[in-house]
């Protein structure tokens, strides 16, 4: 079921929007001397702190102004782990625990299919069912309600087979990546499907990415004063989908300017993989291949969420370097 | 006929975009004692001061946390100088350089009513006409074309009246302001109704604001690889206009947090205004009124897109600070 429904929602994905972020920064607790120490060592980890070397020594030819130092993450399956969908996860509960409320969701489709478990249902319902669970979840309340619906949700939920809360189940090696590029001047963006408001309220925390450089998916808002109390409203209405071409169209109209590095770990993010490296000077394109089955996922099948097909097949055209979870990755979580 | 202009552009403002900063940051040599020196004494720097320093102050009950100093400054007659708009006069000049490649536009509205200097002409032509002199200088380029357009510009255009480049018609003590903010902690935001395009190319060279901190209105834009060559093409569509209730919405989309401090010039900063300051905690809402006849403007018949009205009328219940040029500045550029 969660599949099903997940094809739907990469397609459609309505978002949402945080206030809450903690502001504490992550400090993983490094080796000094090797900041990416969850890497294997080999030639990927030599290529990210090459790459890494050479555009922040002054004087160097392929030296990069801190100003420009912009890298872009892609956040499901490749900051943490996407099998399933955490914002399809907290879709699911949520209309769980409103069902008490909603006595009449019993016999109304698609809430009766999603109680029930039954996807044949559900996926008869197409979009308009996507919508309508979106609208429950995520639409119809200020901001701030929306936020603390995720912050609670988030405290807590845990991954139905490894036990682990979801926050939990980031990478690693990814977050000393993060933390080793912000360490060099470099401005860490996440630039992902999810929901932008979803994403927000623990990217912070989690990741050490402020709210404002945080790229999703978003619904329409709008601000109202209802009894002097200013406030901002999420609608019902699809605003953007940050995904595929959306990806450096959004890079574009938050960000300002084109990465110079960008990982992702799926098709949806070839675009703004494609984007960051045609640009001149030095680029780091870089494809997170999900190849563990026994610490992780291997993506066999890849999930209709997850293709990773041209990615795969143009990596070597590109220079991208895809990284082997099992082999590159010493620790996932 | 620049006011005229304006009418419409205020409106409609299509937008653009920036690739090219440079990586300097404003330095002001503050008197080291007196971070805000061009600041007459008075109760409004002691306010300013006040504020920050009870909002950085660990233990204070008034504390804010590093992640959520948010402040958020419009630009025209903020930051910088409104008489005129700037994008109004780097629009009015493409349309005067493109002339000689545009033989037909000696005939063809609105280009002959703007090359004669023609206002009525112009203003006849209504909105479809502020859309064509915008679909020739904004889009139908690369936002590198564009972004490349702007730099040319903004580094030799200057004001008619002063003389001065118009990218040094910028406030020195709100300059002082945001270097002072920024060395508390704060993180500094643009929200301008102004193109964010246009803003982006010298935002962070003239402001130390980078890129991605920059929230304006803007065009539609569309991702392209041609001949594989990918780029962001900037679209005749408009996309968002960032003024009055725009402003708290793109802060949320852009931002994606309610700031605690917002400086604003006209009523369409009004609802930023107010969705700033009514959050829980300290907050900080100032006006910039213009006052000054000899060392800028007086605004005695406020402009249509300067109008202040509701906000001056407001301030009081508000606790707005109102800045009085005159008075509260020693030193205006």
């Amino acid at each position: 079921m969660k599949n099903s429904i997940l094809i739907l929602l990469t397609v459609l994905f309505l978002s949402c929007n945080s206030n809450n972020n903690t502001n504490e920064m992550i400090e993983i607790k490094n080796n000094i001397s090797d900041p990416l120490s969850s890497w294997s060592e080999g030639p990927s980890k030599k290529a990210i702190i090459d790459f890494v070397t050479k555009t922040t020594k002054e004087g160097s030819p392929d030296f990069i102004p801190a100003a420009d130092r912009i890298a872009c993450f892609d956040n499901d399956g490749t900051l943490w782990s996407e099998q399933p969908v955490v914002q399809l996860a907290f879709v699911l509960d949520q209309i769980k625990a409103k069902a008490s409320d909603h006595p009449e969701w019993k016999t109304e489709q698609p809430f009766k299919a999603i109680l029930e478990g039954d996807v044949k249902a559900f996926t008869e319902g197409g979009k308009e069912s996507v919508i309508k669970i979106l609208e429950v979840t995520h639409t119809g309340m200020t901001s701030e309600e929306f936020n603390q619906s995720v912050k609670d949700w988030i405290a807590t939920a845990k991954h139905p087979k490894t036990g682990m809360r979801y926050a939990e189940m980031i990478y690693k090696p990814m977050l000393e990546l993060l933390n080793y590029l912000r360490a060099n001047g470099y401005k860490t963006f996440i630039v992902s499907g999810g929901g932008i408001d979803f994403m927000r309220v623990f990217a912070e925390e989690i990741y050490g990415i402020p709210s404002y450089q945080v790229v999703g998916s978003s619904g329409k808002i709008k601000y109202e004063v209802n009894e002097g109390k200013p406030s901002i409203k999420k609608m019902a209405e699809l605003n953007f989908i940050d995904d595929k071409e959306g990806k450096p169209e959004g890079i574009h109209q938050h960000i300002g300017k084109r990465p110079v590095f960008t990982a992702g770990n799926s098709d949806g993010d070839y675009a703004m993989l494609e984007y960051t490296i045609s640009g001149s000077g030095p680029r780091f394109g870089m494809i997170i291949h999900h190849t563990d089955a026994e610490r992780e996922f291997e993506y066999v099948k890849p999930m209709v969420g997850s293709k990773l097909e041209r990615g795969l097949k143009d990596a070597a055209k590109f220079n991208w370097l895809v990284i082997d979870m099992k082999k590159d990755w010493k620790e996932i979580f």
